[in-house]
């Protein structure tokens, strides 16, 4: 076992390029048949591309959104960081509401936000290098978090994941993807299992595709084998991401998360939830409080636009749900790793 | 609630017609789109229609194979039960090996043989009279059990069903959807959820289209979201059938079953396997002894041909799964029902 992480072999893909002049964003619908660069010269060209999951996963549509204010401040003529930040706040708001569910979407426009109250005329070079701050904050949390996480790893494991976490979710690297990653670098993981995820299908379309890119050899399995797959004895940790950790450890994830942590706890299986400190929200005291987003049941009809369902069926398709903190074993965000999240716990970590 | 059930309005789909001459087969590959009925004369073409899926679910496997085995005689000539029971035993096999996991396969084909080892030269009307008796007594032993099974389900309640376990896994009324159909005549059951089913999409494509022809309303979700639903309060029971019931009551069924008992058992939610007695096979102590089936990966790279997944990507794709007698809250068969399965009580009621 060998603790160091060669990153450039296991984390080639990058989501999110800023030219100086534009956002090139890998368009995840195209995915993993064309690898195809979308290019975003608009505030309203990147809340466009946020809104129809061309990019998607929490940390890379809070990126994209700093991207697009720095592109939106380019319409506006302002003398200082204050008026800029007036005159930007529809743009703003109209980024915000691409996707009102991740809550490090706000956070990161509250970022830029922030950055121009203080800034002079030099104000769109402030934005810009806040623009960059958090996507290279953003990187390098997923690396130390890679490196936490894998530490909770045993030689020898195995792991299951669900949806995508990766370098496509991020920055770079990856959250649960991250560790993952790091746990394969360092010879700590030897089988590397996915879940499809319907009904988008992030698992079966990007999380396989990732990890081939970077030659991590991974297995792909229905959502509803899992129980199965950990009865069999192959693996030994769930790592999932987070879309909102609340003040108690309760994690909103995508939906299926909530079956795994339960099939988890039966088979002594351990579960991880990993992600930036960004996603924590102390205000929300627990999962009750966390309204469900539904979306359209027709996600649930078919596949890759083939129908598969008869016409005038009704689907209940709720795209998140909720973990209890207590059917959580750890929680690892680039702060250090809380074990068997408690209120107490997480306060003393996160303050609030 | 009346305990009185109208089959005519809750019963309409037939997918195994006898006509004297054919056997018709509901091909059940071109469901929801299209309804039609595949003409099979000989048992060889029975074999291939079991095969290939045109015909699926245990009991209508077993039917079929029955149906098949009156047309694989048309092929012989014989003098008396024995000598046609030896001249007809390779297409025997040939049957049997259609779906060689399917307990009532081998058990319909056990029958018929049965049939002849004290026919005469009528041997031909006694297998088409032992084909019809199968056929029959499938209908109506899922009528007993929609009885059964229905007045475990208190009034008002909601329940979560898996796979198609229909009329188009049956002779009719079905197993576990029999039940479902029955609480749902009388009263009793106020939500229908059927989950999607994959990766053969059993639940999206048949069981939410079976219950639309009879009027009966049901709520499609994805498999991953079942433990969500449970924690809703929305359903009080899982109901499903069995591939195969063990002498200590761990029952293998579809790929996801496990998972759901897990989930109910975890939410209180009770938990139904719902299935003929030629289910249960006494003589496999536990669910440790089967083997469970796993097919070709490629039915996870995608859904209705469109392909979905990168090409190189490796999949584990077990079809079936073992759920201990343990998370079983009730067994209904045709026989009665059995509460908390043990081996005593297996015992007592099917011997062995």
């Amino acid at each position: 076992m060998n603790d160091t992480i060669d990153y450039a072999r296991y984390d080639r893909i990058r989501p999110i390029r800023w030219t100086g002049e534009a956002l090139e964003l890998l368009d995840q619908r195209l995915l993993p048949f064309k690898v195809e660069y979308l290019s975003c010269t608009s505030g309203d060209e990147v809340a466009a591309a946020i809104h129809s999951l061309a990019v998607r996963g929490a940390p890379a549509i809070g990126i994209a959104a700093a991207w697009g204010t720095v592109l939106a401040a380019r319409e506006i003529v302002a003398d200082s960081g204050p008026e800029a930040a007036q005159k930007l706040e529809p743009a703003l708001q109209r980024l915000n509401a691409a996707r009102p569910t991740a809550v490090n979407l706000a956070w990161a426009l509250a970022r830029m936000r922030s950055a121009l109250a203080h800034a002079g005329s030099d104000w769109r070079g402030v934005l810009e290098l806040e623009a960059l701050a958090i996507a290279e904050e953003d990187l390098a949390a997923n690396q130390r978090m890679g490196g936490l996480g894998a530490a909770l790893i045993a030689p020898g494991s195995g792991v299951l994941t669900h949806c995508n976490t990766g370098s496509l979710a991020t920055a770079g690297f990856g959250t649960a993807l991250g560790v993952i990653r790091a746990g394969v670098a360092q010879g700590r993981i030897e089988r590397v299992f996915a879940g499809e995820t319907r009904p988008w299908q992030q698992g079966a379309r990007l999380t396989v595709w990732e990890l081939q890119q970077d030659g991590i050899d991974a297995t792909l399995i229905a959502d509803s084998a899992a129980s199965h797959l950990m009865k069999t004895g192959a693996v030994q940790w769930v790592v999932v991401g987070a879309d909102r950790i609340c003040a108690n450890g309760d994690t909103a994830n995508k939906i299926g998360t909530y079956a795994l942590a339960i099939a988890a706890r039966h088979h002594g299986v351990k579960f991880m939830v990993v992600a930036p400190s960004s996603t924590v929200d102390m205000d929300t005291a627990s999962g009750d409080l966390i309204e469900i987003e539904e979306r359209d049941p027709g996600e649930l009809f078919g596949v890759g636009g083939v129908r598969t369902v008869a016409e005038g069926v009704r689907a209940w398709n709720p795209v998140f749900d909720v973990t209890p903190g207590e059917l959580i074993d750890a929680i690892v965000t680039e702060k250090g790793v809380i074990e068997r999240p408690t209120v107490e716990k997480m306060r003393a970590a996160f303050g609030g």
